[in-house]
């Protein structure tokens, strides 16, 4: 039997990496050694430097998925008797408001319909209706519906009033601009396995220096507790807990990789052209995004899905799988829908061969999109 | 330049692979793929398998390092107003103390010299001088120093007074026998890159179920919640949130190549084989094994260091390592001492080639350890 190709992820963390990234893990390193912990400390200088954060935050890597860097910089950064307001525009900031009861931390959801960005005005209007809110917890890109908000803004807003921010930056860090100078956060949250496009198993927290020398006690955890982890880090180069060594070592080609083509903007650029080509496509196809132009992050796209009775996600998935393409499912609840992520080792090439294989594997399910078209008109 | 091959690693997690389990990394997985999901499916009934658990147990694997899943277990099967008894004699003892702490469980420590290991007898006195403990927290091989605490005494006394017991099994966990029927647990916490020598990044969680089923709103943390975990998981096999792909992918190459070895008597046989061939060696340099052989695991061996000035730990680990070998710190307090693993993708000879790689590094540091010896006798 001749197996084909592994299939492109088009799903926004875990997605397809590059065999250098791979290649790296084809070794073995001890978490006690100079040279592995070496590497340690010089991912976490450029991640800084990836925000212009030298000199007033710090990297603190943390194992486990993104969600668990995201639970444990709230845990630390905001107080037991803290107060956090959540801007509530999809998936990912309904987790941190799971978090926040989770972990006892008092929250406020600020309910902004899916298809819209957070604004710097509603925010405003709901911290001076709840003078007790200490910080705000942002989603920068929600990869949910794929809406970036308003980063600069309500980063100047937060600083502007003296509430503190923790920023969720899991899709967008490494593509999207960030920059602490501007953009003021105490804390900012990323991962491995979305646009520095390593493989998953570890998350980070971009944190200011002083808000975690400060943070000590705050943590519910020991396995989530940051500041033990800085602690313990800048004492001894070591983790706290066995580092997961390979993905450590992935990430660092990674971001070689990355630091090589030419960083944010770059690799930002890349993006955009790989969302381009992919609404271009798939709107010459019949299909339309679920968001506006202005709003939309060039990381993962919703489309409405195609409204005929023979189409359902898991034969079209199935079907689109075998022509070489993971696809996404929506994640809304109110309307059907599929995602395309556009990040990962791949180009604007690759955007229209999966607009190929949807159009071939449409036509297979017979569902005519020249109707929808039509309808839509 | 030429460069060497890798170091071995004989620190006991992470530990040296095979190849084959790192080449299993080289291919990206889709979180939300079936193909990926039947994975995770595998692995975990091949666990449950492992320690005869199958009908009364289930496994929750769990991101991040082996504490994470310690920290998780305790959360989920200790009540929030239950209290924990933990023997305690090295390290990994104090680390479940200081997991207690953390996230407020009311915990009793039955201190014991490091040297010795727990007994049920001990256990059976603590228990009735305090009759609100409701749980025992025992490490199984206290990789400390190396002890191995006597697992089945321990499982049957917690059985017959009907207190709960969780057993942090991470460095045995694959090589020496556990068997649920015989041991009963509550739960049993190991991880990834131990005896079944895969890659570190995950652990996970053998619990019973029923134990599990009651366990809903005890955790503290979203991201450690196993109930939530092991809910989601059965209704949609797939993880909460992302998985460590490749390390997932890893752990089953490393255990198809358990199993295919033989699985635990084998390696277990294996790992006793390396030990031996150790203490052997290591005792005809002159080096004492600080434990006795009858509480000795076949998983690491602390020794104490050689009694001269000429030593000290960073050149001697610095010059073993330029030989090829990565040895481990000490983990005591009071006595120094260095610690060689006996885990991992390797067997007697390797380990007849560290002691000449000691040997030559001895002499090389101008360290006489015949003199030792003669003060030793
Ligand atoms: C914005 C955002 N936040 C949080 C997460 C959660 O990350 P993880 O699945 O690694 O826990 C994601 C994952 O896609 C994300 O996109
Ligand atoms: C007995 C025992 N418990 C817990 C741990 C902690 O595991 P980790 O370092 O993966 O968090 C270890 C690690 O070596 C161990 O040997």
């Amino acid at each position: 039997m001749i197996r084909g190709n592994d299939p492109i992820l088009l799903t926004p963390g875990p997605l397809t990496t590059s065999l250098a990234t791979k290649q790296a893990m084809l070794r073995d390193w001890g978490s006690w050694d100079a040279a592995f912990n070496a590497i340690t400390g010089s991912l976490c200088e450029d991640l800084v430097r990836i925000v212009h954060g030298e000199g007033t935050h710090v990297c603190v890597p943390m194992q486990g998925s993104g969600t668990f860097s995201v639970e444990a910089a709230i845990a630390n950064v905001v107080p037991r008797d803290g107060k956090v307001l959540v801007p509530q525009n999809g998936a990912y900031c309904q987790r941190i408001l799971k978090i926040c009861k989770a972990i006892g931390r008092a929250c406020v959801e600020l309910p902004i319909p899916e298809d819209q960005p957070a604004s710097a005005a509603a925010i405003e209007a709901a911290l001076a209706a709840d003078p007790s809110i200490t910080h705000v917890a942002q989603v920068h890109c929600e990869t949910g519906a794929g809406v970036l908000n308003p980063l600069p803004e309500i980063a100047q807003l937060c600083a502007r009033l003296g509430k503190g921010l923790i920023v969720d930056a899991m899709s967008s860090f490494g593509a999207i601009e960030i920059d602490a100078r501007t953009m003021p956060f105490d804390a900012l949250v990323a991962a491995t396995g979305k646009c520095i496009e390593g493989v998953p198993g570890m998350g980070f927290v971009l944190v200011r220096k002083d808000v975690l020398e400060a943070s000590q006690g705050n943590s519910h955890s020991l396995a989530l507790d940051l500041y033990d982890q800085y602690v313990y880090m800048r004492k001894t180069t070591q983790w706290r807990f066995t580092p997961p060594t390979h993905v450590v070592a992935a990430f660092r080609a990674a971001l070689d990789q990355y630091l090589a083509e030419g960083g944010q903007a770059v690799r930002g650029e890349r993006y955009r052209r790989n969302c381009a080509a992919l609404i271009d496509g798939m709107r010459e196809l019949g299909f339309r995004p679920f968001l506006r132009p202005e709003v939309q992050a060039p990381i993962i796209v919703t489309f409405h899905a195609p409204d005929d009775p023979r189409y359902d996600f898991k034969t079209f998935y199935a079907k689109v799988r075998e022509r070489g393409y993971i696809l996404y499912p929506g994640k809304l609840t109110q309307v059907e829908t599929f995602r395309v992520g556009c990040i990962g080792a791949i180009d604007d090439n690759e955007m229209r061969n999966v607009v190929s294989a949807i159009w071939l594997t449409l036509r297979e399910m017979g569902i005519d999109m020249a109707a929808q078209l039509a309808k839509a008109a």
